[in-house]
């Protein structure tokens, strides 16, 4: 499926829950099957930390240009694209198209930075009902998202319950733990402690952040992964074993890597450094901190959730200790304390959040039945 | 209990697991208790990352100098230096007092910075015998620790197996897993990137690395801590709530701290960043990696550890997600299939790995009634 990205100019100042707005603004974002007669069949993918618009399919003449969740959106895949109009969009303030610190802020002519506005997860849903308006989208059959993107699929459900028939959360979570944020902090702190970060305007010093961007990035995928898949696929195993199989000597050395789990971390540090743009960081993971939505209602998450009035489809991973299992559930108690129709499905699988990214059978099964049964109310 | 530390120094080249040695070095250490006429009452504590020699008593006119485990030890406390002679050494690399990277080379004459050897649990076992031959004592009656001190404890019984009659090693590890040493890869590369590290050699540069020992410790207090008592000590509360109770509005900062959990780390990187030394963070973070006594027998720990032949007490608890009950009972297992003599203790506690450190009824329960039979079988 070869797909090209679009962008969409919105002219119309977006206020943020900050108290602060944006005068204008670009949301990069692609499609992916044909939206049927009475437009009943779109699906709306929100993306996680690290991921964008590019959802699925490939680039013209760009080998491995797969989207993010090409494993799981396409012609005859679980959510089928054959059968429903699919959207990914890019979220304000990313370094992947759509308006963010990497742009010039038409109030002062000079680039973002710093100055870019703090967007929140209920930002990001008003900036993509916006895009949707203009697509002529009045009602999505679903949107779906894992991890903070399952945070906007919740919350749409809140923020626009006549919109949406069904919501598909996965990996996620109804706000972040203590836990949580302690690492989200730690990889800011690497991040504006950088001498190169100078306050965020590094644009101008003609600077990146690399080196904090490099420790962010090796925080997040120590969290991404279970202990058990890690010990798995590295384990303490050396970077140069010997030929005949046995383990050499240690090095004995505080600055070589020495382990493999080491030279892995670093090189997926050293290339999230090269792309990914530091101020993005800091607020994608704000957003993160952020979302809460039982917070005005006294930490009352089923009071929270009386809002919304779709049908839901919940999905955790055992071995996640990043948004566990028990966080999915307390949102599905939540829904069921109002009486909504839930599906929950907790899968087994070793590779902790990751999981919502990779192949498993009882997975992708689960997401084919439920979009299966959600196709069923869409005229062809 | 007032204590005074002494200093030892050694002349004998000290031979070092990497092929490297130290030329000459000294011991700081401190003594509680009175030895016994035939020497038999001797316990050795061994310290972890950041503890040092001074592990009980206070020092005199110095407010809130209590040693690291003066809850543990001292005259009627569950290690009870009325009936015991306790001794407390640091490390060789530590940056309290024993020699390490910010003392002179005597082989150059300069500081030895990154140039310090790397130095193994092992080499601190050896280290620590020739104290214990200096000051006369053949057999310890115990040797005990936590964490990485734990480590050096079972090391003991392997190294000096008729040198070590008990051995009681808590909340620790046969090995680190991928995990581990990832956090604690992540940890040294904030240190070792941060520009102020000038290779190892920064105190001739008239700087200190503290950004990256700041991100150290920030990474090291979250895995210390369980995320049940992170979330019931912090949970989601904002810095500074408004004066009814109510919580106030989010700041929107993507710099400031917002959350208690953030100022809470913040302030903990900060106090570290002051006196701790980023080559000691570096060469014992490195220790901690490199300790694997199954290692020179293909991993088969029951293998590597029939050369004990000491009684054990190992203790472990429940939320330590750094050192989990799991990995004590491979211990535990691997002593069982050497029909040693083992106590095991898996105490239901809330606090993480940091739970070695503090008052639990249980836990000091625990090892006062098993030093209390140690203590049958010394002469008065």
């Amino acid at each position: 499926m070869n797909v090209t990205p679009q962008s969409m100019h919105f002219a119309d100042r977006l206020p943020l829950q900050s108290g602060a707005s944006l005068r204008d603004y670009s949301l990069k974002y692609e499609t992916y099957g044909t939206l049927n007669a009475d437009h009943s069949n779109a699906v709306l993918i929100c993306h996680a930390l690290n991921a964008s618009h590019h959802v699925a399919g490939v680039y013209e003449d760009q080998a491995k240009s797969e989207g993010w969740w090409d494993n799981m959106i396409g012609p005859g895949k679980p959510l089928d694209t054959d059968q429903f109009f699919v959207i990914g969009v890019n979220n304000l303030g990313s370094c992947f198209g759509s308006t963010g610190p990497m742009h010039v802020n038409p109030d002062t002519g000079r680039i973002y930075g710093a100055d870019f506005p703090v967007v929140t997860v209920e930002d990001w849903v008003n900036a993509q009902a916006r895009l949707l308006d203009a697509l002529g989208i009045e009602t999505l059959a679903a949107v779906m998202g894992g991890s903070l993107g399952g945070m906007q699929a919740l919350s749409w459900t809140l923020q626009y319950p006549n919109r949406v028939r069904h919501a598909v959360v996965v990996a996620s979570a109804p706000n972040l733990t203590a836990e949580n944020i302690a690492f989200n902090e730690v990889a800011r702190r690497a991040i504006t402690t950088d001498p190169d970060f100078h306050e965020g305007h590094f644009y101008a010093h003609g600077t990146v952040p690399k080196r904090g961007l490099r420790i962010a990035r090796m925080i997040g995928h120590i969290t991404y992964l279970s202990d058990d898949v890690m010990n798995e696929k590295f384990g303490r195993q050396l970077i140069a074993a010997t030929k005949d199989g046995t383990q050499r000597d240690y090095f004995y050395s505080t600055l070589e890597a020495e382990f493999q789990i080491e030279s892995y971390l670093r090189y997926q540090g050293d290339k999230f450094a090269e792309y990914f743009d530091a101020n993005t960081y800091l607020l994608i993971t704000r957003a993160l901190d952020y979302f809460d939505p039982a917070r005005t209602y006294g930490g009352d998450l089923s009071h929270a959730l009386a809002r919304a009035t779709c049908k839901f489809l919940l999905v955790s991973f055992t071995t996640d200790w990043r948004f566990a299992p028990k966080r999915s559930r307390e949102i599905v108690k939540a829904l069921l304390d109002n009486r909504r129709d839930v599906s929950y499905a907790e899968i087994d699988a070793p590779h902790g959040h990751d999981a919502f990214l990779l192949d498993d059978a009882r997975y992708t099964g689960v997401v084919r039945s439920y979009f299966d049964s959600v196709a069923q109310e869409v005229s062809a």
